[in-house]
């Protein structure tokens, strides 16, 4: 674990203020989609949480912080990350080091309330593979997306709730690695101005829910038609989820 | 084909009078949605047009009436429907009186550069049957969705494209139906008000095409927050596609 003197990692707050989380300066950042996603998640006191690829844990601590009294778990791969999140998360978060596509026994034993995953946007396999054979080794063999949507479902206990955020692009690829048990979807799109096209979307889908699929209403996050000045326009639902840790309720 | 003073059916005005449609009295009729489905296809003089299921020809005719020179054959299973088709058509369609999952082979022999369809909005299989066992026979065995779309895709000419208008609760069925070679599939939300869930969508795919998926910004169809009086709410776009016959370009 680094000191706090580490000078390749920040120190950022999230909440408001109510949470600090030290990150990598370079490389992935956790920011909006994290805090949305967990903003999405209607957990309750006691209930067991499982969020796949936590990274340094921005999204479950988010609704850690929200939250009182909820059993906190990440799976993370990368153990710069993994080391990350256990410095984040102190003993209010257990990491388990390991690649979701093969959990550890006792992890495979055990059912969770609600499962969360904020998976890589990006398909390793569609962009340009590294030269540097050490960088493709610790890069290159992404874990396909449909392994992450049928783990988190695997991992649930009856009626639990998965939740995703991920690139609209993407969505039929979601919606066709849900299995069966898998239902009561809904969609939430995010649009960066009324009007856009939304780019990213939040999944909702219960274990064993018979509810129809459902489309919401796109949820813009910034007022006006263009870019003013960074992080001052968004709305005020996305402003209080982002400063005051609200739930975002769909 | 029933006379000019058949009781039973009606006839109606489409795109501001410039389409006259004889449509049963009782029973479906096509209206909003057939028009707006036919308002999105970006056909060109000369393209063959093929419509599943066509009704009595309200989709693919409003199609013709917009664009001028295209050879439009409907699919239609209910003799009745045909029929009407037949006269509503004349000359300008074809006709084929036909289960489109049973295509006659001279039909399975042609290729169409857009196919369209409005499928049955309640799956058969899960609503209630008619205790009336000639009542069942007529309306009882409905395709399944996954036919409609394998059968469009099967129709279409290399580049060609499928479009089809259903319930939002029925997207994540359509898009698993959709063979791999159909892509490029934009999505647009139909939505009654701004805020509103989209009920509705339109859904193009291009065969062959390799696209991203798509999911538009919604189509809102009414101005203001609650029904005011019927028909004259629409927002712009959509009345001047109802009255003018204008395109839906997404």
């Amino acid at each position: 674990m680094g000191g706090a003197e580490d000078t390749d990692v920040t120190r950022d707050a999230f909440l408001g203020g109510r949470l600090h989380l030290f990150q990598p300066r370079r490389g992935y950042r956790a920011g909006l989609d994290a805090v949305l996603l967990s903003a999405c998640v209607q957990a309750e006191k006691g209930d067991r949480i499982l969020e796949l690829g936590c990274g340094v844990g921005a999204a479950i601590l988010c609704l850690g912080a929200r939250v009182d009294g909820l059993e906190l778990t990440g799976v993370e791969r990368s153990p710069r990350f993994a080391s990350l999140a256990r410095r984040n998360g102190g003993s209010a978060l257990e990491v388990v080091e390991a690649d979701l596509a093969a959990l550890p026994l006792p992890l495979r034993q055990r059912q969770f309330d609600h499962v969360l995953a904020n998976p890589p946007y990006y398909d390793r396999r569609a962009s340009v593979a590294s030269d540097d054979p050490a960088r493709e080794a610790a890069h290159g063999a992404q874990t396909p997306l449909v392994k992450w949507v049928k783990t988190a479902a695997k991992r649930l206990a009856p009626k639990g709730t998965a939740h995703f955020i991920h690139l609209t692009e993407r969505l039929p690829e979601i919606l066709g690695a849900l299995p069966h048990e898998m239902g009561t979807i809904e969609v939430l799109p995010l649009a960066a101005r009324a009007g856009r096209a939304p780019d990213r979307f939040i999944l909702r889908a219960r274990k064993n829910g018979r509810g129809a699929f459902k489309l919401h209403a796109p949820l813009v996050l910034h007022n006006g038609d263009h870019h003013a000045k960074d992080g001052e326009s968004y709305v005020p639902s996305v402003k209080s989820v982002l400063r005051d840790g609200a739930p975002l309720v769909f």
